[in-house]
């Protein structure tokens, strides 16, 4: 792969905003940085946070942590979710992310409308029909997963079109919709119905065809006991002194207890009602019996095989502060995703866009600021360099502005941190000899 | 990449049975082949299918349709569902899966039990907690999303592996699992309790801070409305017949509409509840406003833009018939993901992994077998080439019979499906000239 290779990522949905009109736009360089959720309207207040990562620490050659998409870029013309979702992750993986988004989000804007578009894949794919209660309505997954799953499909993609590039020498046009991702995701309930014109229903925590196998109410919280054989259904009769359970002809083989599944998960709720969540699982311990608490948020992030996995983020973000964000999901033995940055201002990188990437001068950088073709942030810190010229010495010193050294310096007491030190711009990759292959991703 | 490069999957879990037992495994020689679902305890039936992917017929230099994982060779030691729906992806992009598995499923085997893992994890990372009824108990999404995101996640690693492979000469270990799959998905929700503190709580299908924005009950189903701003609130209220709605100073903003959010939605409730979701749809259409119906499974497979698509996918199964199952989600402009081949049956290409890629003669692979050491499949459809000779037209035949002609056929009929022929033995991947360099995929 040529360094400077380019990959577009755009939305092609109008309403979404594909395209920025050519007349005012915001030039955002970032790695991998990203909002998530909604701004709510008419309320203003700083977007949620996702993660931010930045490549350009690791991009040096001969440095140890080098990872799989240094020197690809990445223009990302999408907004919330798929789109950015799989940014991000390209970015985890060293990929250099320049974000180009409109102004004037508001209520009319995508960070409003945009999470609509999963809901409505969500139903129209049948995830919504069969999420829900058993005897009750159908409802959405809490997070948005139809659209995570489409940017979890896209950033493969994207690495498969890397992959195929460097067989072929050519570029290549990605396809990706949240329809698509999330019917390719029914799996085995898609499989029931085109083979077996069976209609899927929805089940709660429960499952359809093992008993039991679900949640169940405990005096503070939510258990889940998954009790996959009759081995495991006689411990956890046991566990629940309830022994004689396992002996009664009604309920020695799954097919009986399926058959007699209402009495059977009465009888197992009540007890299950009369002890603390902590002490269930204290009391299974040992057993071999697949359970666990329904954590709230909470308690998912005090749980400490969370932290172990690096799960909690930490940066320190220009305006906002300390902000912490989940971590990346997947670990690699020889290179670490670290270095993260926190989601860029608005027009924090423009200038340097400009300028390093696109080969603007100065002056003319001026011009497009003063004519509102282009926004700057007004942070100090980031206006510093705009009008500096181009010594060596005083690009080193915008490029430390650009990225807060304090974000740097917090990242790097995360236990599992390294710590190189953030290139300079000289170091930054050189222009391709190659022609450019474009790899142009559009989401629907 | 070298072709005959292996990456290997492996769940680290023991008691889904990791490792193979030496004494006596299955061999599956497959290409992205999947099953999903679990068997229900006790009752025999052919697994549920997902979908199963050919490399091996798009594989010749020279031919039009390369994919980006030509040559690759995916070790696949997993069971369901997050390392074979890896696979599976990984398989449609071109790789050559190798599936071992050991044998004696039933009730205690991986079919009943793995399927909790999703569960458990769902329940731990917070998914269950966020998800469900606004007043009422947590339910599980009604796939094993947990399972497919980190499925999803793998393809991407694995991939981001060859890619920094290609660069480095290196081989690498990579390290997923469910519980930092499903907690690097919980986005806002994460980012909004570790820097506000602020718990999440379920909402069924509404949104936390837009009004209206849900699903709603028709006269026999139900509708996604999703009205981002006070412009579609307005045009909500004209489709209802309700346009004093929008004038109504209660309701005016999208923050007196949340204040007001009970009292509003009852009367939106009402009225739709009096029209079918169809004549909604009707009236809907064209006004901007983002709206869907909550399809059931027959729905989603009956609708226009699912087909068109590509997601209904048709093949023969050697015992099973004909299977249909979902189709891939991403598609690519230069390359198609064609030819899927069914699950195989268990042990269906033992003879032919252990001649052709592990290069044991027949005699040998007929002593392994009589010893019990490795199962054949005894379809005679398969068996028809393990005693045979080596000479070049019987090795064709054998080729033929390992995956049926008729699955080909069936699947060159699919509409953008193409027709490439399947290569015989002989254009299988040369054994590779450089050192293997292997990159191996953990599951937790």
């Amino acid at each position: 792969m040529c360094a400077g290779s380019t990959l577009i990522i755009r939305e092609s949905c109008e309403s979404a905003g594909t395209r920025p009109s050519r007349d005012k736009m915001l030039l955002r360089a970032v790695a991998a940085t990203r909002f998530a959720g909604t701004l709510r309207p008419g309320a203003r207040r700083p977007p949620r946070l996702l993660r931010a990562q930045s490549s350009r620490a690791s991009a040096r050659p001969g440095e140890e942590n080098i990872k799989p998409l240094d020197g690809i870029k990445v223009l990302d013309l999408t907004r919330v979710l798929a789109g950015p979702f799989a940014s991000m992750i390209l970015g985890d993986l060293g990929a250099e992310i320049i974000k180009v988004e409109r102004p004037g989000y508001g209520q009319t804007g995508p960070m409003s409308q945009s999470p609509g578009y999963d809901s409505i894949a969500s139903a129209v794919s049948g995830m919504m029909h069969i999420t829900g209660p058993e005897d009750g309505e159908p409802v959405r997954p809490g997070v948005a997963m139809t659209d995570l799953a489409t940017g979890l499909y896209t950033h493969g993609a994207i690495m498969a079109a890397l992959l195929w590039r460097a067989k072929t020498g050519r570029g290549l046009h990605i396809d990706c919709n949240l329809l698509s991702s999330q019917v390719a995701c029914l799996t085995h309930i898609a499989a029931n119905y085109l083979n077996a014109g069976k209609e899927a229903k929805r089940w709660g925590t429960a499952h359809e065809s093992i008993v039991p196998y679900q949640g169940f109410k405990t005096q503070d919280g939510y258990l889940i006991v998954a009790a996959g054989n009759n081995k495991q259904f006689a411990r956890v009769c046991k566990v629940l002194n309830l022994s004689h359970l396992s002996d009664d002809p009604k309920y020695k083989t799954n097919t009986l207890r399926v058959q007699n599944r209402k009495e059977l998960l009465q009888i197992l709720s009540q007890r299950f009602s009369e002890k603390r969540t902590s002490e269930w699982l204290g009391k299974f311990e040992g057993t071999g019996v697949p359970c666990g608490p329904i954590n709230n948020i909470q308690q998912v992030f005090s749980d400490a095989q969370v932290a172990h996995n690096d799960l909690i983020m930490k940066m320190e973000h220009p305006t906002a502060g300390k902000v912490v964000i989940p971590g990346p999901a997947v670990r690699f033995s020889d290179f670490k995703i670290n270095k993260p940055t926190p989601p860029p201002l608005t027009g924090q990188h423009t200038a340097q866009v400009l300028r390093e990437m696109l080969g603007y001068k100065d002056d003319d950088i001026e011009q497009l600021l003063k004519a509102g073709t282009v926004c700057q942030n007004k942070q100090p810190l980031i206006l510093s360099g705009v009008a500096a010229s181009q010594s060596q010495a005083q690009r080193r010193t915008r490029a430390q502005g650009d990225t807060p050294r304090e974000g740097c310096q917090s990242v790097a007491r995360h236990p599992q941190q390294g710590s190189n030190p953030r290139p300079t711009p000289q170091q930054a990759p050189a222009k391709p000899t190659a022609p450019l292959h474009k790899i142009m991703t559009v989401f629907h």
